[in-house]
């Protein structure tokens, strides 16, 4: 069954978005970021946390969870840490001014860290790491997701979102070195992509309230495409023996840092399991604090070439380097647009007209066989 | 078959260890936190990194490869952050003092990072980054260890040492919250183990040059109990179906932080692939830098307790926090001694003879059955 995509140039993914926000009462500084983030997330192949999005985000402002007119103020400062409260918006615009708010300081002093309280998704943690990167430092991002996925091992409930966290350092030639990953084995979305191919799970992905191992994905969500509330995906490591408790520990730094630290509620202990508030840490490092400048890039160049010099195991699966796929990924993308499959062009419409705004990509719909 | 343990008080354990290092040469004021921290080590269960490394230090030692009257230096400073150059010592010296000008630093300015280059084995990193956290500060410790061990997705042989991560954070009960963990799946040790005891390995530990699943531990190791040079440990995750790039991910993270970082050779592109200099990432950060003071730790208490209390899937092995199994270990052990096996006592007590010390603990080896 082939799936219909409709290729979009960035440009015009970027217009849409940007009138989509504007007609939900998002004020110009606010929308700029936000589109920016957004589109450069489609850009590299994040489809997960790009426009796809949207839809949920129109639902939740609806729901008055998202605040379109935010008050972002940073509450706290010194030279080389800061606290922002976003207002109660999404996280996208309130996550731009903490990551270049993180980087001025590190230029300054070396380093710096900025957490954000009272926010909501904000997309990718990678494209906020990667601007760190492109500004030549050393970016850590972390989000405490909003909506209760991994449990914890030995328990029988989920009790932290996904938690992602995202590393990036810059290089001599370019392409930076970009970690982006869920602290759980897997994120939601692949256990949806299952049900929707009728393939069963792997062992390790998704437990139900007993602790056991569900192999038959349609167990896992009600009739809405949620997960059910006893049921979750496993922290990174997948199965104890495999130690998955590594995996719950990182997603345990990520609620500290994220929770604790700007003074966000902790989601495990909330009645509500979905869509609460969230925070995010954002941290930057300049290598010229430690190094003579160059020598960090120089030795990060020749690191990344060797390991993706090495011989793999398949000679069509070359070892990558984290950020290779997303950086291929927007080669082609600013090539040959970035493609929506139908059932997001539906929803996309939807908001659209929802909104009263035009649905720009109009005349590309075509037949593709994939990306 | 029973093993047959020796059981050590601390104080005499600490001062064997010192009795030891002196006779190797080591000036008192590198002595004191070396013994110190191996202690704590052991104290904490930890068996694997502290006085039973002694044999390899012996070892390293005679070979010309550890420096036994280190010029311990910081070569680079600013108010957030520092480079130390550890002298080609031991690691243990240096990394307190690294930590502890990282806390110096955070608590005058809200977060510093200390680099360190030029080290060797500094034993557990979680012993560091508990130390920021009982000086009331958020710790943040990384390694790249020694010697080949991970095999990155997709490649046919080690590259990364296991390139641990450690994380603290400071409550107001006194049990801090302490993820100290390897970047690989399980620890060569308890590969090792597998083939004392005969067991099979579970699927995801071990790897060979080709890439296969090694379920014999047999065949992963030359007859000096060393792995074999085209076999490794899989990085965290285990699979790649179990997103075993995560893992590797995270090495490569830890490897840019701790030897580009402070200027540490790359072990993955040397010749010899074991007991390389390493080098080390401390960062301090402070909580009252960001919230009202007590905020944090309430909150991190509340967050633990509710964790504590989660219903496990099997009574009998309740959901804990990362650092409680230490705990629990350090108030068993203050009280009843630090065990040594049998196998570990002979060592020991060559080492002793060789370096002409007497054996302390001489007189209390008694049959037990295991701790």
């Amino acid at each position: 069954m082939a799936t219909e995509y409709l290729h979009v140039p960035a440009a015009t993914l970027q217009r849409q978005i940007e009138l989509i926000l504007t007609a939900w009462g998002m004020p110009p500084e606010v929308v700029a970021p936000t589109a920016e983030v957004m589109v450069e997330t489609d850009l590299r192949g994040i489809d997960s946390h790009g426009i796809a999005m949207l839809p949920l985000y129109d639902q939740l402002r609806r729901q008055g969870k998202i605040e379109m007119r935010p008050e972002i103020a940073t509450v706290r400062e010194s030279a080389v840490t800061a606290l922002i409260d976003a207002g109660g918006g999404l996280g996208h615009a309130p996550s731009v001014e903490a990551m270049d708010l993180a980087v001025d300081k590190a230029r300054a002093a070396g380093l710096a860290a900025v957490a954000v309280r009272n926010s909501n998704h904000f997309g990718a943690a990678g494209a906020y790491a990667l601007r760190a990167a492109r500004a030549g430092l050393i970016g850590m991002v972390m989000t405490n997701a909003g909506s209760r996925a991994i449990v914890p091992t030995r328990a029988r409930e989920p009790v932290f979102g996904t938690n992602p966290i995202a590393f990036a350092a810059p290089t001599g030639n370019g392409e930076p070195f970009v970690l982006d990953m869920a602290t759980s084995t897997i994120a939601v979305g692949k256990v949806k992509l299952a049900v929707y191919n009728h393939r069963p799970l792997p062992e390790g992905w998704v437990v139900d309230g007993e602790g056991d191992d569900v192999t038959d994905p349609t167990l896992a969500f009600d009739g809405h495409g949620r997960m059910k509330p006893d049921y979750g995906v496993t922290p990174l490591g997948g199965l104890p023996r495999l130690s998955s408790h590594k995996g719950y520990g990182l997603a345990a730094m990520v609620e500290i840092l994220c929770s604790m630290l700007p003074g966000t509620p902790f989601i495990g202990a909330l009645a509500d399991r979905r869509e609460h508030e969230t925070g995010h840490f954002f941290q930057a490092m300049d290598p010229d604090a430690f190094r003579e400048p160059g020598a960090f890039t120089a030795e990060l160049d020749a690191m990344l070439g060797h390991l993706r010099r090495l011989t793999p195991t398949d000679p069509a699966a070359p070892v990558l380097v984290a950020g290779d796929p997303e950086r291929a990924a927007e080669a082609q993308r600013l090539d040959s647009g970035i493609p929506l499959p139908a059932i997001l062009v539906a929803s996309l419409r939807q908001v659209c007209a929802d909104a009263g705004v035009d649905f720009l990509p109009e005349h590309a719909m075509a037949p593709a066989a994939g990306t």
